[in-house]
């Protein structure tokens, strides 16, 4: 089992922002927190955590895999769905405490534990109050989460995306 | 100042994950984690969060604001360094506890304080070890950090972005 301090470090924030060093900063959780785009569209797909373990395997095996917060696991995307995620590129940002993965998916292509490619399926209104109602914005379901997860509660109580 | 209890709030997961209603799920800090993407190129240019005040006034004026980790304090982006973001669409995640930002830049068009458009201008190495060379992508500055903050050194201690 990887464990953060596997991974080099560095204190000096030159090395870190301007080296060729990856020491990633995993939070006081031991979590580095994961933007998710389509490598095909570059929409954002979803928002995860990685563990230590999981950005082992993530970068041993090239197929994405998280840490669940609420099911306090690793788990490889996809496992239940089918919907895995290819790694096609891993960057780090400026101080090595966030992660973006662009990838490419398999299956229906759905990143939403509610069947959707995109969790991010409905918009705020801008330059309104702060009770604007939701718009939805490419919310076609690529698959029944109901079908998928055998009961739907399943999905939302305990997984977040799948 | 808006508080994060002048949000509507449910805990109806059906209402909160298929509803309109804006209930935006704030975590134990008060704060919301929102990806920053560029309207025009699609990619991802930085990570940061919100406070409700933050998240109101964004929502207020279409101008991204951020609370800083860091300083503690409410942070219009660009105040110091010009780079401002105007926002194109704002949209919640499944379960409303994090933000995606389409922006356009002014200014320089740079989000990162380190002078570059992105903060993510570094890849990580897939299929070997973990202990991979960064290769640096997209790295160009757009403008040099000691001029604009006047001291690298505050741009680095203080202020991830800008």
């Amino acid at each position: 089992m990887t464990k953060a301090d596997d991974f080099p470090t560095t204190d000096d924030k030159t090395e870190r922002e301007e080296g060729t060093l990856f020491a990633p900063q995993f939070d006081s959780h031991g979590l580095l927190p994961v933007i998710v785009t389509s490598a095909k569209t570059g929409d954002v797909l979803m928002f995860a955590y990685m563990n230590a373990e999981a950005l082992a395997r993530s970068i041993e095996t090239g197929e994405a895999h998280y840490w669940s917060r609420s099911r306090e696991a690793l788990w490889r995307k996809g496992e239940t769905s089918g919907n895995a995620q290819r790694i096609v590129e891993m960057r780090t940002d400026c101080d090595q405490d966030v992660l973006w993965l662009k990838v490419e998916m398999t299956g229906a292509e759905a990143s939403c534990h509610t069947g959707r490619k995109s969790c991010f399926y409905r918009a705020i209104p801008l330059k309104q109050g702060l009770s604007g109602s939701l718009v939805f914005v490419e919310a076609e379901r690529q698959f029944d989460p109901e079908a998928v997860y055998g009961h739907a509660d399943a999905a939302k109580g305990t997984l977040k995306s799948s």
